[in-house]
Formats: C-alpha cells, sequence, structure tokens
C-alpha cells in the first residue's frame, strides 16, 4: 500500500509498504481522510519533538477518518463498511492511569506518528475496535478525521470546567485555539475572548463565535479582558500559543479562584509562571495531555451541528499531493488553517 | 402601596399596605413584573406548602424584577434607575453552608413569599444590594423576573454535572420541566428527552429544542429511553413532575455512573426507590434545594440569547387583575403555561 | 484439586476437580486464604442473589489471597513465591465505565463467586496479572484475603467524601459495617456513630474507634445523633444494613449538604426514603457496587497498620472444614464475625 | 491596653492604646495567646510583605486565642467566658467569592494585622461572633491559638486532596512544611516524604510521622522519592518553602495526574516551571491563600487528639517580652519552631 514515510528531517517519501496485520480485536480501516497537525509538520522539520525521536521510518499521520474493511472474530458492534473515526492513542489497559480513567496518562500508550509508531497517512491501518468510533452517515469523513483535534478542545474545556454562562479567554487563534473557541461555546461559554499576533486569525476567530477579539502587542490583552468583565477576570483561561507571555496573561487574567488550563507548550521546558496571582487568586493551572475518553462526545456535537469542523478546513490535497499539503499547512498558504489529505 | 396579599386558602385581596422600609445596605425597588409559580398557587389553594403555614396575611409572588428607585448609604454598585431581576432568598451569611457556598441550605433564610416572609406581589419591596442584579438595556423586565425560575434549571443541570455532549431525560414538560429542557441544552446537551402525560406540554418541549419527546401511558418511557441510546442510558436524568412513578423511570433510564436529580416534589414524603439499580449502577441521586449563586449565569445566558424565557410567557395580567392570573395559572387556560403579573 | 462446589441451595460438596488453565498475562495461584462473606453465606442458602442463579455448580469464595506459582510469558512485576492479595472482578476493559474509571460498572465484568464465574475456595485460581496485587512481607495472608472485604469500606468512604474531621453515621455494624468503622477513622473522620440491634456488635465497634454505638429500637438514634452534633447532623451516613428503617435514620441524620452512601441492600428492590428530608436538605445519595482500583490503597491502610483487619478474624478453618466455617458464618456460632478458610 | 505595635521596619513598640469597639454581632476578646508566624517576623524585617506596606502603626499577631468577655446584642451561641480560637479574616459576605465558598478570596477581606488592620498582639479584640471558635476545655488556649496555623496545612491538604492512602511529598520543614506533615497524616496518608536544608528539622518532621525525611543538596531528592514510590511518584506535592528549585522537584516528583500545591512563596513573582512535566503527566498546581472554613474541622483534629500542636511550640514568652520572642523566631535561637506570646 501507499504510505508517507518520514525518513527523517525533511525526508518524506510516498512509497509502497506493506499493509498492516490485524489481531482478532482489531479492525482493518481503509484510510479516507486525515488532518495534518501541526506535530506532523514538526516532526516534518526536526525529525523530533521533544525526546521523541524518529530513528526508523515512520509514517505519518494522527488525525484519521475511514471505513472498515474487515473485522477480527472477536470484534461486536461494527461491521464492515461503517464509517470511523480513530482514537489515535491505545494505552495497555492495564495500569493505574488505565483503571482510573486517565488512560491519556499510561506510560506505555502506543501513539500513531509518535516513534516508534507509524501513522495513518496511508492506504490501510490497523486499530482496536474500541477505538474506532462509528459515525452517523451525515457526518463527513473529513469531519470524522477532526473529531481528533476536536478531543483536544474538549478535553481543555472539561479539565477547564467551562460551563453554562462561563468567560473564558483563550490565547493563541491556530488550529487549536479556533477548535477551543467552538468548544468552549458548545459547552455553553457566553464570553469568548481569543488573542493573537495575527489578525486574520482573529477574524477567523470571531466568525466562529468569539465575542472579542484581541491582537497581541497592540492591545493591552490584560487590561481589556478586565474592562470586557467588569474588573472580576475570567472564569476560565486556556494557553494555546505556548508562549510565555500569553501563559503571563491568561494567569493575570483569570478571576479569583479561576481555572488556567496549558494546551500549548513552547520550546523552552523551564517557563515563568507570576506566582503572586497563583497564590492570591488561588488559581489551579492545570496540565493538558492529548485528552481520555472524548470520542463519542465529540462525535454527538458534530452530528448534532454544534460544533462544524469544516470551517477549519481550507484546503484539501488527495496522498499524491501530500508533500504540497504538508507545504501549506507549514507556511500557512492561501490562509490555510487546517489541511487535509484525501487517501484512495 | 397595592398588594396582593393571601389571607389563607382561596383568600388573596388586592389591597393597601404600608411599603416597606430599607437600611443601609439596601435597595427600595419598583417592581414591574412579577412571574406566577407553582408554589405560589398552592399557596393559594391550601394555604401552606409542608410546614410551611400562612398564619397571617402574606403578600405573595418571588420571581421578580423593577427599578431601582432608592439606595441606601452603604451600597455601591446599583444607582436609582437601574433595571434589576431580584433574588428572593436572604441567608444569614454567617452559617456553615452559608460560609461553604451552599447558602440555599441555610437554616435561617428568608424567601419571599414564605411564611412568614412577604412577596413581591406588590410596587415596592427592599432587597439587600447583593441580591438585586442589574440586567442589561436589552433584557426586558419579563425576562428578569423569570431568571428566578430559570434559576432552578441551572442549578439541575449544575448538580447534575449536564455538559457538552450530554444525554439527559427531563420527566414532566410544566415550567420547570420546560426551563430544564432550554438549560440542558445551553449546557451543551446533544439528546433531551422529555416526558410528559399531556401531549400539548411535549409539543412546546419539541419546540424549545428537546429531541424526543415520551407520552407517559402511551410509550413505553424505559423502554424508549434505551433504544434512543443504544441500550446504554441517559448520563443524567432530571425529575420534574413530583410523580413517584416518574422518579422509578429516571433511575431505570440512567446510565451506569449516571445521576438522578431530584426537582420535582409529590404530595407525599415518602417515596419508593428501585433500590437495586441504585446500587448495581452506582447512581448519584442529588436533591435540589431552590438554587444558589445562579443569577449571574442566567443573565448572561438570557441576555446573550442562549436562553429565551419569553417563550414560556403566554399571558400577562395588570396587578389588578391578579385573581384572572391565578386562574389562569391554575387551571391552565387558554394553554397558560407562565403567566406574568405586570405591576405599575 | 480440591474446592468447595455449590450444586444448589444447601449443596456444598468439597470435591476434585479440574484446575484452571492460564494465559500468557495471567499468574497462576496457590490459594491460602480465603474468607467467608454473606454473599457466599446468599448462595448457599438460596442459590441465588437477586438475577443472579447459580445454575450449574460453581465454586463458591471471592476474598482471597495466594502465593503465586507460575507466571504467564507476557507477565511483568510478579514472580513465583509474590504473595498477592486477588481483586475477584475482571472487566472487559473496552467499554465506557472501563475507560472511565468506573470498570466496576462494567456490563461484562467476570466476578469470583458470581454465576457462571467459579470463586476461590479451592487449591488454585487464575487471575491476570494485573488483578493479583503483591503484598509486603510483614502483611499476613488472612489479611491479604481482607483487603476484598476492605476495599468495600474504602470505596464507601470515597464516594461518601470521608475527610479529615468528618462526622460519621454508619448504619449496621456487621462485618462491613465495622470495616466501615475502621476506615472511616482511617480518612480522618474524629466522630464514628454506629448503630445495631444487637449489643455485642455494638461493643466491636466501639472496641474498633467508634465514638458512639447506639442500639437501634432501644435508643432514638435520630435524636441521639442530632444531639451528639449539636444539631448539625453527620457529614456522611453509610447505611450498610440494607434495613429500609436504617435508610430513613440516614436521611434524617444527613446534615444539611451531605451525602448517604448506600451500601446494604435489602430483600425488597422498592425502598422507601423521605423525599422532602433529601429536597431540603439537598442530600446526595450514591449508590456503591463493589469497589474500583482500591487494592493499592487498600494494602498501603493495612501495611502501615492504620486499619487492622486482623480485628475482624473470629475464627479460622481448613478447606476441610468448610461446612463447619459456612455453619459458623451464618449463624453467627460464637460470636464469629469474619470466618477464614485457610486452604493447603 | 497594652499592644506590640510596628511603627515600620525594626521599630515594634510594646504600648498603650485604646481598646477596640464592639457592634451587635460582635465579641469582645480577652486574649490570652498569640502565636508568631513568619509574616509577622516579615512585617518586622521589612515593614511590608508584596504589596502589603505598614503606613500607619499596627498591631501585629494574628494567630489568637482568648477569652470572651462581653457579647454583643445579636450574638447567639457565645457567652462570656467562652474560650475561643480566632479566625482572623473577615469578608465581605456579599461578593463572587464569599458567595461561592471562597470567602478567602473575596477581594475585601479584613485580615489581623495586614495593613491597614491591627493583629492581635494586645490585651482585648473584636470579632464577629461568627469568626470565633469556641474550643472544647481539653484544648489548651496556646492550641486554640495554633488552629491558625493548622488552617493552612488543612486547606493545602483539602486543595491537595490528600486522603487515605495518599502518598505526599512536603518540600520544606518549617513550621508550615511540619504542620503539613501532621495534617497529611491525619487525612491518611501512608506516606510523607519530608524535604529541607537543615537536618535538625528533618528530624522533628520524622519525630512528627514523617516516613522519609531527604536532606536538600545532600540527597538526590527526586531520584530518592521516586525509588520511594517504585517509579510511581507522589499522588500530591505540598511545597512549603519558597524555593523555585523546590518547586522544580515537587514537578519532577508528582505521578501522573498528581497534584502540586504551592503554599510556600519566595521573593520573586515570577517562578520557573518545568512545563513539560506539567503537561506530560496533566499535573493540576494548585494555588494557596490563606484558607476557607477549616476552623471546625481543625478544633476537631486537635481536640480528638489527631493533631497535636503542641509538638510545634519551642517556647512562650509574656507579653512584656515579645521583642525577645521575635528574636528567637527571627533567629531560631535555642532550635525555636513555633514562639507564643502569652497575654494577661
Amino acid at each position: 500500500m501507499k504510505a508517507a514515510v518520514l525518513y527523517g528531517p525533511r525526508d518524506l517519501r510516498l512509497e509502497d509498504v506493506a499493509p498492516p496485520e490485524m489481531g482478532p480485536d482489531d479492525v482493518l480501516i481503509s484510510v479516507r481522510s486525515v488532518g495534518i497537525c501541526g506535530s506532523d509538520v514538526h516532526y516534518l522539520q526536526s525529525g523530533r519533538i521533544g525526546d521523541f525521536v524518529v530513528r526508523d521510518p515512520m509514517i505519518l499521520g494522527h488525525e484519521t477518518a475511514g471505513v472498515v474493511v474487515d473485522v477480527g472474530a472477536n470484534v461486536k458492534g461494527l461491521r464492515v463498511g461503517d464509517r470511523v473515526a480513530v482514537e489515535p492513542g491505545i494505552p495497555c489497559r492495564t495500569c493505574e492511569p488505565c483503571k482510573t480513567g486517565r488512560y491519556n496518562l499510561c506510560p506505555d500508550v502506543r501513539f500513531l506518528a509518535t516513534p516508534p509508531v507509524d501513522g495513518s497517512l496511508c492506504e490501510l491501518i490497523v486499530s482496536p475496535a474500541d477505538f474506532a468510533y462509528k459515525v452517523p452517515d451525515h457526518v463527513t469523513l473529513d469531519e470524522a478525521a477532526l473529531i481528533e483535534p476536536l478531543s483536544v478542545g474538549l478535553h481543555a474545556c472539561r479539565r477547564g470546567g467551562v460551563t453554562a454562562g462561563s468567560t473564558v479567554l483563550i490565547t493563541g487563534a491556530g488550529p487549536i485555539g479556533l477548535t477551543c473557541v467552538m468548544t468552549a461555546l458548545a459547552f455553553g461559554a457566553t464570553r469568548v475572548f481569543v488573542t493573537d499576533l495575527q489578525e486574520h486569525r482573529l477574524r477567523k476567530a470571531e466568525e466562529l463565535g468569539a465575542t472579542a477579539a484581541l491582537v497581541v502587542g497592540k492591545d493591552d490583552v490584560r487590561e481589556a479582558v478586565l474592562e470586557l468583565t467588569e474588573g472580576r477576570g475570567v472564569d476560565v483561561a486556556i494557553e494555546c500559543s505556548g508562549a510565555e507571555r500569553a501563559l503571563h496573561t491568561c494567569v493575570q487574567a483569570a478571576k479569583p479562584g479561576g481555572r488556567v488550563v496549558l494546551v500549548g507548550l513552547g520550546a523552552d521546558d523551564l517557563v515563568t509562571v507570576p506566582m503572586v496571582h497563583v497564590a492570591t487568586k488561588e488559581l489551579d493551572l492545570v496540565g493538558i495531555f492529548r485528552y481520555v475518553y472524548t470520542y463519542p462526545a465529540a462525535i454527538e456535537l458534530v452530528s448534532t451541528g454544534r460544533i462544524d469542523m469544516k470551517k477549519l478546513i481550507t484546503h484539501r490535497f488527495p496522498l499524491e499531493e501530500v508533500h504540497k499539503g504538508f507545504e501549506y499547512a507549514e507556511k500557512g498558504i492561501d490562509g490555510a488553517i487546517k489541511v487535509m489529505i484525501e487517501v484512495g
């Protein structure tokens, strides 16, 4: 089968590889749609993310949807022909995090396109049946693939405690920040403020329902947020940019007793935090690592029209043009936000 | 000033009474809109609710909005002319529930139109300034009055943990049940099933966004819910009817680990519960008593258009026709759901 | 191997059966100590518990400790010779409860000595390695077997939110009630009140640290609790008797905002609850089904001496005298509380 | 009356001042015991803590116990002669934090010995009756005064979710760190590891029940903690030293899904945090500001002997020797941990 295989920095090859083998609890999926994620681009650029280094050739891609073409002997609940969204991280199912509802923290999790595990930018993948979620007919496979990034926003809003009537600040209006805008609104947030350096991203945020868009460097974000909230601050701040300064803004803008959700990670491990704010306002700073058991709710939100992930899709390329797709995603060519690779 | 004073069962009199006196932390409010609640009707019928007995003449009404006409010496944040929604229960501010965020459970709470405290069906009332919440100009005073019943739905959804993607069953489609439909949707619920004996109430529920309407006695509600949820059950069931049978349905329809919220109270104290379900599904049955600190979020939901309480209003009468208003509310004349009394 | 096999009501046979077969993720355990639980006695008496009916011969016993005698090919972390406490319920690991930290609610859980799954009153059992927990050398195998009933108390205290300074009421002083006394104290409860019909059980409760023992039928329990708490009520009430009247006491004695934990199940499914209390005090009634991920903490509590489960052990019999052991447990002969069967 | 009044850095004067005046909801308290806190020492040294500057002469002291000598007209529940522990922070009772159970975050809180509010190192103070908590006869007034620092530990353990079987790391073994050791144990923690630079403080920690004492700079704390927990990490880390390096240790030593509680504040606002740990382990970093509604539980823990705060008291001086008391506390003379000033 054809696959987009990364051999090292800037060495992505479209080539023929052996198809995967399935076990009795698995389904075999004909991949149809794969979204390009920032982490895919990062692997392409550097051949690594932090301690995860691409040593052997690895297929990229982990935002995946497709059609079931074979089912293992033990599989119930899925049939050949089912259209599925694929959750890319498979935990060990036996450790403390797995048994306590936080399987995303399993130390032995195997995650698509995280070395040494192959990803989904190829024609066929295998998934344990319980990590392939059937989507209704009216949900497109592009939308199904984007259940993955939507999951990040969903998990962030859950960990942040966003609820009906919440006021939320989101710093960073890239694909994840924009997803968080939509998700926060779906959780009932009534005021969603977004910051970014780039005005065109902020326009997109407003299109998606953000109630205020603040330009970093132009607006005094902290002051603006306090003014927008009559001095109260926000219930929840979701940091999606990875910028230290944005984290400071989140901490400063949070209300007493508020929560700051740390989605974005920058280049440096050590990041400064204004601790006097954290202490005197008794903030909760909550880390985020991927997501856990978000697919059913995310599919509900998409299939009922509460969230329209299609609004983030700007470009589609066939697998044959995967290099072009990565170029658009990396450089933001032609206003690219979310680039989809259509397979088969 | 004019007031609708209850002297005993079926003895409601519109008469002149002395206006209330205010203290330095209070505001004086010219009442403009008061919703008639089921409890007002109940006092009119029986002169009591449970242990609360109307012994001395008492003004009815507690769903209140008006305009500030005087402010006490210590008051900040409110000015003459401000349009306000009035939270009717004033706690002692010193006991354990008051200090731990559950002031609705204060044993010394004073609640409008709960004996011996006068209500708001009159021209002027006094409120501590911090229990009178300013509403934006575009929110009508009818909507402001209905922040009170909306609070019940909001509190029920909070205590029930309704969130984005939740599946919710609401038993009973009276004013509170219908409010819960709207509130659950505002919390991000994607499937809201409603039951009632009366089809016209269910039509209203559907109008408000309910995704399934089940007629008690005609549909097998439990079976229908299990079918609608592919056998899984609902995340949250909110019992709003006060019927024992409906409570059984809630318990039976809740998913393993689900929550059942007890909003409706019937005539009897002792109610049977199917305990095997409660145990084997490890349900949480959560009691509800009014609401606590709901006004700011409720006003947000109304002012941003997330919830349109006006859809519940079927009739308006001036204070002079308060008897007629009660008659419509009690008998459901002309499809009455929520009857408003306009004062002044 | 020898096993205590139940063929039907009152038909328990000690006989030779084929030893179990293990898979690559399993360990084979030489059983050494098994506690007799009320449910074992119940199966002996009736051949069933609710919908669970013993149709084919079934080995009894599920409170188990032993020594690892073989390990499967994939097993890490356990070795031959390790002394282990065995968690008896094995979930499917793939469903919603399994993935969200509530695997005790897995609909496909296989639980020792719950039809049609054989129990542990035999010489050899097989367990998935991750459900066999190594205990330190200084913890006896009797104590290790009693990690199972301790888990019920631990789970009840967790779900009840018992914490440092809590006031707790426990209704029923059988083995589970007594375990809850010790567990509540280990969670930091400072006042633990216990009720029972039988004075000798209450003496035991006092021995274990209960701060007040109330005789049902002699003391006015509700009044006594209110007096003991200066009218405030208890933070948490844990119902362990299965008696409707005790549940009423729990609901009446709980403080506003308190929690009532439902551990005991009586003969009837439909149980009355005083709903006015539940509503006006906004109680949480929480169901309990076994326990989830309690073994590590329970072993900690035992191995550090915080809880001494040995204090519950009144009798020990070899497997050959299993009938006598059941007779003592069933009839409470010679003050029997917890009867252990020593195997091998 | 006599009072210890701070006029500026190093300018503490024992002088006569006018006694305070009480209102109808207050009690007048004859002060008997006051603990010297690190913040008192800090004000003495610098005349300020952060933005709180002593501009006008201010009485120091906020860890207070005494005897009620007069009660206001509205006061119920306290009588002349009652021995009380005094909670030093009085909130406004009307704002969002006050109404939602987090009154410690009230922006208008008035806190003893925080400019411009006078403290309790004097003969008479006034307190709202509901912030003066009666203690049982067998609790000494020194212990009653130390309910205040105990409250910090209690709040930290609550916010940290310490519970039965928890493994806890506490960095810093000063008075607050030592209090946290005792509190964590009272919450049921079974392993409590403590770090400090000074060995004599660690000996004290061990005396109080710490299960491991690690010398910063000598032991590799992170490695030691991982070894002590078989690689798992701690459930909760409580940072009490204010040292950036200790915060790093806490973040590194926390288990996946663990919580880090930030009690200590250093000199700098901006503190670095190892964010990759926070993200990949999905930690919760929780700020702490004083405490909220801890007095009843803290008094329970002391009066039942669960926590013996007397073990922290090393010195006692009469009010006349307040300067000497401060010198001992500041310099740690003669192994001083907690220095008490006895008044009257």
